[in-house]
């Protein structure tokens, strides 16, 4: 069976391999919500910059799929790709610092829509503690360890400064977290079998000062 | 002379050398406003995840810097860094899209510090248009390419929705942006000599549901 197949050969799938399953999701929602039916991988490709043959090859990653000259049902592709990548499910998630960042995130409608169920929010400010922020009331940081064990949370988002995170990271994996979402611009470290996704502004703001900086002064 | 040499290499230059630069120098402002003075690559590499010969290596890159057997004066080394990253300079930037992201990224202070500045804001729902974020009037998307033109834009940070991300790209490209800041869930398609960084909640989102989904049914 596809599904138990997909657990077999999780640990060796790429970093790219998934963002572009994550990409061809994307462009097969777009088309279902234009009503196409039907797609194939040349279509996908040209839509997601890559090569029919590579379509393909990330698709076999996880059993056949398809009929041979036919195509794909957009609407099965669709589903297919959301039960590999988990998002046929919800996850109990913390959000840890409501600040600016923080309390953006809580709005973003992308975090309901892949099964992100923001069920808490902390924060070590006591000017913060204990006021609103969307319909949730901050609590204090301190009962952090203890509210991820009763409450069942399986994913931190961490949106704290950068010397908060590691004793913050080090705390939520004790409790048993095994996701961490970090938006802090510094990487913490890990034990094996906790996953880590960091999502840094300030890199890729760094990243592409550099690269405008190298056309040299009259750029 | 150092810098001159940086420009020769830059196109050599691996992504994941220029994130690893970003990560030192955030190092060594953490270690400034501790007032520390000096370090060498073994702390570096410890607090950065590294080797310190990679970290040797990385700087390298850059022409020579410390003494041997003395180590790195911290300020200088993140002066040198930033200067490496074009952080010396002030970047004119353009938002599109003041939605929730758009108006959270507005308040970001990490833009600012990296010299980004926000000179304009563009939306094309009619209801945004004329009104305020910020401090700024959200004008309307229509008159983006004159204004790029008019004000040297050099930089265009995109938050639209994946459907629209193409046609704007095109039309700042058009008008002579060479960097953009894409939020968007579609990665755009540009010509050679302009650069695009990414920054994909929703990828990160699903690559973390991901590795999750892989420890079975059970996790």
């Amino acid at each position: 069976m596809a599904f138990e197949r997909a657990f077999d050969v999780a640990k060796k799938i790429s970093d790219s391999a998934i963002h572009r399953l994550s990409l061809y999701v994307r462009i097969l929602e777009e088309w279902e919500r234009e009503g196409r039916d039907t797609t194939s991988s040349e279509e996908l490709a040209e839509r997601g910059g890559t090569t029919a043959a590579q379509v393909r090859k990330d698709l076999s990653l996880f059993g056949s799929f398809g009929k041979r000259g036919l195509g794909y049902s957009v609407g099965e592709l669709a589903d297919h790709i959301r039960s590999i990548l988990g998002l046929g499910r919800t996850w109990r998630v913390a959000l840890v610092g409501a600040g600016r960042i923080g309390t953006a995130l809580l709005e973003y409608r992308g975090f309901r829509e892949r099964g992100f169920d923001i069920v808490a929010v902390y924060d070590a400010d006591p000017a913060k503690v204990g006021g609103c922020v969307g319909e949730r009331t901050v609590r204090d940081v301190a009962g952090l360890e203890e509210g991820i064990r009763a409450e069942g949370v399986e994913i931190v988002v961490l949106a704290v400064p950068g010397e908060a995170v590691q004793p913050i990271v080090d705390l939520v994996v004790r409790a048993g977290v095994r996701g961490i979402l970090n938006f802090a611009p510094l990487k913490p470290r890990v034990p094996e079998g906790v996953t880590v996704r960091d999502v840094n502004l300030v890199m890729e703001l760094e990243a592409l000062s550099f690269a405008l900086s190298q056309d040299g002064p009259d750029a």
